[in-house]
């Protein structure tokens, strides 16, 4: 569990920080950014009042770049080929400190994964796709049924087809919440931060909710969903997020049925995408689900990572059905599995399904804003893109731009040509020009 | 929820107690019979380290004696009508005492039970009941599937028959314990009950895990599956209990589809029953799976009512798809409704499904053995049945037997001829002669 005190941090009830990095979420690209930035010897403040409960919670860890391809969205593929080829430094950095030096503290697992369709129509999107990934140089393997269900021999002798990929590996969310964690002493801020303090033109740092102030050289804005709800965002900036519901389900395997599978399987089933993760500990994942629609009426005052933001939602009766039941159709022993926990979180949707990354230029000058940059946005893809979006935005703190992330840029979104009213209506307490 | 603390309690730590009625085992039964002793005038000790955390707690509360009918049970069903009958006067009873005086403590409620089918063969079926259930004397009225409809506007139309059953009712067994326990001022005992007591060949009360004693003229032995382990029944005593598990779901009905439901639904599914029960609070309660495996290993150290029984068990995945498709074929809004909780419990039943209720024959006399009452093995009826437990209970503390319910007796299945073993192994630490 992600712990749930945290006595070594620095306390602000009642004065005023000053670190070197202000990390606004604690959310996986939060705590991956604090992470890297702790390595490249900054000072860090990890500002989130209930770190690793949002979108990251509930995640299942797949890091697929091939699996997640879609159509039209080969700047997103790059970025995350950079990312998985990140990971395994970034696995390894966290694995060699701690208690769990030695390999598992993360879950981090290069074993391939399977994508399977249960019928004929399945199996020809699935062929479709994989023309569009190996046009993109990704390798994808077709095998026979037969050989499929030699490696898994769980699989429904039904299935209609079953490819290998393997670049598209996973690792566990809440290990590797819990490792980062663990790895940031001193860092946690358990209040919410309510908002952007300026100086000069300049970001200087975080206001909490309780009135104090984290003074910072630079913040990272990272609280997903939360993000675009901050006071103090530069004047005209639109962060476009939405949050995007899913259901997800832990099942326990019973000992005569372990290991249900070694690889992760991502199965179409009559159209409808599903996937299901097994894990080290004996557990397996099952998810898929997609919904704008929330289901918010349980009466819970739950919160998303650091704001108000509508992250956490009640779990669909039919999204839990419509789980188990494709599930089935690719792995009919799921039925014999123990339900441990069905969970249904928001990601931050953003229009292009690409995340929100990098600094954001003022709107009178047209200059990056100092002392700022932004990580949100990050949809389906936040676990993947951890090492990546920490990677850039130590290099963003270093000085560096690389021009490949610019199609990321936050402000993406409020370009329009300039009008003389953006000359006159600056607010001063939201941006001093 | 059920109270936590019981800091009106007699503790016993440390000494032992007297008290006229100990009642061994914290569920709906135990907590019924300790009311109604209570009603009578005497002092009671209710002994549980966890009352209300075992088949109790995930309940739907039908009572539905028509309903429940089967073939050749016509002994339980008269004690299913006797209860039943008994039930406007019990909830009147907790109703008018306490905070919520006027009617809902215990969400007792006389809607009647909606009886339907989801194709031909469960028309023949529900069909075929009824003529049984006609031939006992109870009312089982066919209705149109539009009249169905136009009272339950959300039943699919695809249902292939509905009947309509006045006589099945409902309470909310969470609402119920909790009313009870309110009532029940400085009598839980939160300990476990190691077994029983001992003196001069009569029952002379409960020796707690503790080592202390709660010494009492009557001692019940209420709770549940774990009646049977403890020391000290009478010797060669059976009583055959057996865990069989059911899943329940507990969902909360969005307020566009409020009501769901106004009357209990139990449907019959190709075959297959499920329930579903609408509460007062814009809930449903969704029900009926039935095995007698076991999904214990989640490792978690839940305890049955009072004892180390297997009453806990794990959801299973089967399960709760199951009950999501079957209700979905009755009520495909259920698609729509936000999943809350998923529970499993394990019920004690027994050879014949009816309880085993009432005093013990001593193996070397054959005459009751004063000072002790059985009440387990109510299986899917420990609801439906606790009025009638109750009163019996207390008809035979007051020192009548009503011969009506003999055939509950709890040593049936310990009957045998007697030999001249029975004279000289009696066991002194388990009963003096």
């Amino acid at each position: 569990m992600y712990p749930q005190s945290a006595p070594d941090g620095p306390s602000v009830r009642g004065r005023d920080i000053r670190v070197d990095v202000a990390v606004i979420g604690g959310g996986v690209i939060g705590h991956g950014i604090a992470w890297e930035a702790l390595q490249s010897g900054r000072s860090v403040a990890l500002i989130d009042d209930a770190p690793g409960t949002g979108a990251s919670w509930a995640a299942a860890g797949m890091l697929a770049p091939v699996s997640e391809l879609h159509y039209q969205e080969e700047e997103l593929l790059e970025l995350m080929l950079h990312s998985s080829g990140l990971w395994p430094a970034f696995a390894a950095g966290l694995d060699s400190r701690g208690p769990a030096a030695g390999g598992t503290g993360t879950g981090y697992l290069t074993t391939s994964t399977l994508a399977v369709g249960a019928d004929a129509a399945d199996r020809r999107a699935l062929a479709d796709l994989r023309g569009v990934q190996q046009a993109s140089g990704l390798t994808v393997e077709p095998l026979t049924v037969r050989e499929a269900r030699t490696r898994e021999p769980l699989l429904s002798p039904g299935i209609s087809c079953a490819f290998n990929i393997p670049a598209d590996h996973q690792v566990d969310p809440r290990k590797l919440l819990v490792r980062i964690a663990e790895s940031l002493p001193g860092s946690a801020v358990r209040e919410p931060a309510a908002g952007l303090l300026w100086e000069e033109g300049r970001v200087s740092g975080v206001r909490l909710s309780g009135g104090n102030a984290v003074r910072a050289g630079e913040t990272i804005v990272a609280n997903g969903l939360g993000s675009a709800a901050l006071d103090g965002l530069p004047a005209r900036l639109k962060l476009p997020l939405r949050p995007v519901y899913g259901d997800i389900l832990r099942l326990r395997v019973p000992g005569y049925l372990q290991p249900l599978l070694t690889s992760t399987v991502r199965g179409m089933v009559h159209g409808v995408p599903v996937y299901i993760v097994p894990r080290q500990d004996g557990t397996v994942v099952i998810g898929a689900t997609q919904r704008e629609d929330s289901l918010s009426g349980t009466g819970t005052a739950d919160r998303g990572a650091g704001n108000a933001a509508p992250a956490h939602s009640g779990v669909s009766a039919g999204g839990v059905y419509q789980l188990l039941r494709d599930a089935q159709v690719l792995v009919p022993a799921v039925a014999e599995l123990e339900l441990l926990e069905a969970t249904a979180r928001a990601r931050p949707g953003t229009p292009d399904n690409a995340p929100l990354l990098g600094r954001v230029a003022a709107a009178d000058t047209g200059r990056d804003i100092a002392g700022l940059i932004i990580a949100t946005g990050f949809f389906r893809h936040g676990v993947l893109l951890t090492p990546a979006a920490a990677s850039i935005c130590r290099q963003l703190m270093d000085g560096n731009a690389d021009p490949r992330w610019a199609p990321f840029r936050p402000d993406r979104f409020s370009r329009r040509p300039a009008t003389t009213a953006d000359f006159v209506t600056i607010d001063p307490n939201k941006e001093t020009a």
